[in-house]
């Protein structure tokens, strides 16, 4: 049984504390936050567990192995880095830090002390997303296009745009469902409030073959919408993350092409481009809630010394491309470059 | 009663035929196209009607008081010009010309001659459309983007990209709909067929406001798609094309901004963010066929020397855009200015 | 090629027109109506094709082969009979008769003469309903109920109730699809509009196994539904009309029953009800017209002397239905059995 | 501040619990259940109440003003009964009672020593249901029909039919929203699993006006719908409670209904129906949890002595109905009067 700390009770930190507590593999040795009330929250549904405001007091706890982190993104650098020094495991949430720097130091100190550092990107360890991963390796064929729409109204974050808050969990998605990485990214957007980070933006990512991925993020729209399309030579997905069963549809549709030959057999310059329709299918997926199965997760990592899923390096290059995306966002879309995450990853 | 010859019998030429034919105040005097075996299909279904593969006979037939061109891209301006020159009314497809250049002399033309140069930008014509511009005059508040998604398996052509094929139909509504025009544009796309034009592609048009609108269009996608969203400070709207009866949803939804005081009276830096949340409605819309409304305007035009709704001038800006879409496509989403199209409109 | 006439150029008439014109392999004769002003229309359009308001001159007309009668169901009979004895194979428009005593006699009118009478049964013909009707043949295992949904605003007939106008496709889909014939029916409804009949209906068919169907019809819903639900014991499906693609959806749900045994080995009374929850697929459909797919296999029967699917028989057990459902209506839901049915299909 | 104590913790309990811990107005005193494992995880989650096995102890608790209910069905009466001897107001699960000769003792009882008694038809606390009620008395006209469906996979029942289990759902709406009570009730259905009760039912409710109510309802349905269509003769409703937001949809639909005159102006037989067809509108709704607003009604009922919306003589009512459909149930629809319900309603 692994000792496990949370540090920040406000909007997520519930769900890890939850399912901390139900998984009894884990003991939820105490729940850190600045704010009396919250803790007095943790008090009266879980009167076993030990609650503080000093967070030294978590990191001396010697029943404290990993640490989990739940506060706001400035934080987590500064948080996650005294953890590991203290020979913690942290499992912090996403994004992992507020600049690529910082992740990198984080990635790099978790590795020297060899501690387990995962980073919550929750989408990736839905039944969907996994089984969607499961199909891009098995049988799309070539990939096309990946195609995200992410909106609704509400929640305006006054310190990140809406590329932080939202295009981050389609980066993540990408990051594990596709088979190469981004190289580039363009990103447009505008603030419809004075003073207030952009609500709106759409990015495009490059990558070295035709593949090109798209991502509408919007804190405005009148409608929740939260629709992926993927395509590929063979297949093609719509992930409908709103649907209640059948999130993900599997077309076997697309194009066919055959050269044309004239009257006199010489190949014309033209292809022909045929259609291809045959059945849909939804295939049933793990309906286990994802925090449970990524916590489950970090605890095999811990008592097997092996690697999350969506580690450091993952938690890395979604930061990056998040740091590109709002340089670009600054330029109306100026192509920026992601080499440096080709190195590391 | 107007007498009308129709060019081109192919894909939408058909439609123009059969609205004309029915309408008691034109008089279908001849279609004209290349193919026999198209025209012979016109003589069973209208024995009537005139047929013949010569241009110029048309052009001589002083029965034909105006043309309409339905004939592919390339030869709109030399067809369009000769019947201009001819004195005839002239009602063309969209886009009305391969080139701004070409279309900016036919708006002149037509201008010089004082005749009717009609622009089929046919989606304006629908209940729907009609129906979003009167509700953005009336009610939606300071508009914040336009956000179109117009997919589907199929059609690929040859020439051009999916832009001019697609995204014409989102900027010839937007030239209708919004209050202002576009000042630059920028365009991502891929080609996934060796040798073939952009089969995906993300316009953005930018404004002298906040306004943003973006358009994705997408020859290979497993589902069709034909959804806008248009947020305003006041109301938004989703319009899908594909829904049945309810295309037009409008709703009483947006945010609130306040000024935060601190406990000391002072205004904090911070903005108060709050969420609206009201009815929605889906107004009842004019079913009429698109075309047979616009026929039916372009009849009174010429009887009333009065301008067309699509007239050259709307044609032109429409070409405008997607010339700049296309220089910035051939450069991973360069903004290109769109000064010209201001000057003119 | 076969000589076809059509009687009525009414609501349905002219899709039947059209097909046969279009079909090569039959040869549309002439088209019969009593208005002169739908025969002008036949006219405008198909020039080429005689006219009669005469229609003893189509029962004389030795070019004529076969007959298609789309006139009133009151008609139905006495055309129907007259074309038979005149030699004439015929296809009539469904419900085939007014009273399954005329049905009965013009299905032994055409087995004495060796006619093909084949009633115009369309939804049978229908891509859709035969991927059903396969399903079921297939594996859906032990069925247990067919579920319709029928509704929409408008069309209110004066001579007939919404179950003659409505149910009467599910009738006839049933009859197709079913591995049994019901054997007694009970409808409920009520007429919202003095004087006239029934707008809205609730039939059930009994069937000596444990299947049970069910139609909601109904002419004064706010929205259009045409939806079915089938249970059986392996499978389920929905079949939506209104879907643009995937009309049929298979889903692989269901219960699986074990046979409780308590703590000393010995049975207990309860039965433990688990649930299966496997993937769903939409299979590809053929998306001819139905009403060209039955039109040639009407020609085929002609040519080959054949039984077509939906013959006299089929249209008879019909009608029998629509009889005794008729019956039960007019008696809050009695239950009338139908045993006659039984006998002779 | 009511004291109150809960009485059964399996499928529902744990709602009131949660509701009653977090209202101010209340005190939740006790939690009792015969199950130690589920006492146990109250007392983990809600270490401040007590918990006990032993009803006498809660009836004998001076604190415990009022006990909530949420055991089986075929407990209710006894221990309602013992509660209100013990002078406790009472707050009881749907159905109230096994019979209705059990509920009408309990109505009785509670009248006698002035107590509230009330019934938790939760639905009808949702601002949905209440929306409704609210369009019905305000101007859908003459009330037409209540159509409701009702189905999905899951839960089967071994002591009641599918009836009891989910159609309870509507009559207590229908009780709620309808302007007249039902004088009659037929009930189909069927049980496909041996010596179980009937999985799939239809019920058809009758009324002294042309209004009529019907309910399917169907625990072997392949995909989950609650869907209510009310026809009135001014407006119409679609009631989707799966819909995330827009539950309610009005519709300004109809019908117009003219005498026709013939030529020598006498009035014809036949009247001439026109269709009326204009917005549709989607009324914000409270989105309040339901329970949370009935608890707060019940407390306010207590301390003003006045009588809950959902009261004994609501919850009797359905139970008569529910009695009725059972014995229809077992005669294959036999239409069962309802006289009995009309003396007391």
């Amino acid at each position: 049984m692994i000792g496990i700390a949370v540090v920040g009770y406000g909007y997520w930190g519930p769900n890890l504390v939850r399912n901390i507590s139900e998984t009894p593999r884990a003991n939820l040795v105490c729940v850190c936050d600045l704010s009396s009330a919250r803790l007095a929250a943790v008090q009266s549904r879980y009167p076993a567990v030990k609650t503080t405001d000093d967070f030294e007091e978590v990191l001396r706890d010697p029943r404290v192995e990993a640490i989990a982190i739940a506060t706001p993104v400035s934080s987590h650098f500064k948080l996650a880095m005294k953890a590991l020094m203290a020979g913690k495991h942290v499992f912090v949430e996403k994004p992992m830090a507020a600049t690529a720097e910082e992740a990198s130091r984080m990635v790099e100190e978790a590795a020297r002390r060899r501690l387990i550092l995962a980073v919550d990107h929750t989408f990736v360890h839905t039944g969907a997303v996994r089984k969607m991963c499961e199909l891009v390796e098995s049988g799309l064929g070539d990939m096309y296009y990946y195609d995200s729409v992410r909106v609704n109204l509400g929640l305006f974050q006054h310190d990140v745009s809406v590329i932080w808050d939202l295009a981050v969990h389609d980066l993540s998605i990408l990051d594990y469902v596709l088979p190469e990485k981004p190289v580039a990214v363009s990103a447009i957007g505008m603030s419809h409030v004075t003073g207030e980070p952009e609500n709106i933006a759409y990015l495009t990512l490059f990558f070295e073959s035709k593949l090109i991925a798209h991502i509408h993020v919007n804190w405005l729209a009148p409608v929740k919408v939260r629709r992926t399309l993927i395509g590929g030579s063979n297949k093609m997905i719509v992930y409908d993350d709103l649907e209640p069963s059948e999130k993900i549809k599997v077309y076997d549709k697309g194009i066919t092409m055959n050269c044309n030959s004239d009257a006199y057999g010489e190949k014309v310059h033209q292809m022909l481009v045929g259609y291809r329709s045959g059945d849909m299918y939804a295939p049933r997926l793990d309906m286990t809630e994802a925090l449970k199965t990524e916590l489950e997760q970090f605890i095999d990592c811990i008592e097997q010394n092996a690697r999350p899923i969506t580690d450091g390096h993952a938690g890395l290059r979604v930061v990056r491309t998040l740091e590109a995306a709002t340089r670009s966002l600054a330029q109306r879309g100026r192509v920026v470059e992601l080499e440096e995450v080709r190195r590391i990853a």
